[in-house]
């Protein structure tokens, strides 16, 4: 495993240590676009190119953390779970997301997604789109993320 | 105070009793763009026209609760602090945040905001653009935020 790749999985398992944002905790800080060097989806729990950006890590007593995620035409997470939720923005493109046992719902710029704790679900873009949404959640002692099995081709074309 | 302004004080006070995106707490559900009704922001906490789309709110332990603001030029929020943080994700136009005894910072697309814990500070346009974010908080004993006195035009401009 490469180090970016080990990079790219602390952040999407939400485990960086320090507050990525944060100069402390009494001032307003801002992550300006592009100054944070892109990572990518490490192939364990995503399929195709995913890339992520600004990433950011509140500080405590906040538990929020996330980032900026593109997914290429036909890229998907792996199933997983968030064990106080996950809330997704989407930016641009066209996307997908679905639950376990539920149905594959398409989605928009402008679109919200909530995706309660503990809710098994996948997301990514189209088969023929790219997607891009800013993905925020709450960690729970530490940890924001479970991971499960890939979507199959079956399941991401059902 | 009309009914609309009632229900953005609710809406920015993070009051809101039910869970707005919520289908229950076992599906992925979609807050679709342009699906819920624009409120503005009421003349106590903001200077200028604020408007508000796309609010919503998750459910229990979740304690995040969010929304798109739009400022018109010269438009911002009173001063205020959030109990738990906010993070603000800004989509388009040029904005200003700053925190008490803080420079002004200006704010671009792609940016992210982060205002700790307790942190007084306020946030809005640009003198001359108007500017858009994503506003997202955690909510601590169902409150996400505290409001104080107004920026004066003098503060705004220095």
């Amino acid at each position: 495993m490469k180090l970016k790749d080990i990079i790219a999985a602390a952040v999407v398992l939400g485990s960086l240590a320090s507050p990525a944002a944060a100069e402390g905790n009494t001032a307003v800080s801002v992550l300006r676009a592009g100054t944070r060097v892109q990572t990518f989806g490490p192939p364990e729990n995503f399929t195709g190119t995913v890339r992520v950006d600004s990433r950011f890590k509140g500080s405590d007593p906040a538990r929020i953390s996330g980032g900026t995620v593109s997914f290429e035409a036909g890229a998907r997470t792996a199933w997983h779970a968030h064990p106080l939720s996950q809330t997704l923005f989407v930016t641009s493109g066209v996307g997908r997301v679905q639950h376990w046992d539920g149905e594959v719902q398409e989605i928009r710029p402008g679109d919200i997604v909530w995706i309660p704790p503990g809710v098994k679900h996948w997301h990514g873009a189209s088969p023929t789109a790219g997607m891009v949404h800013l993905a925020f959640s709450e960690a729970q002692d530490g940890k924001s993320v479970d991971w499960l099995e890939q979507v199959t081709d079956a399941q991401y074309r059902k």
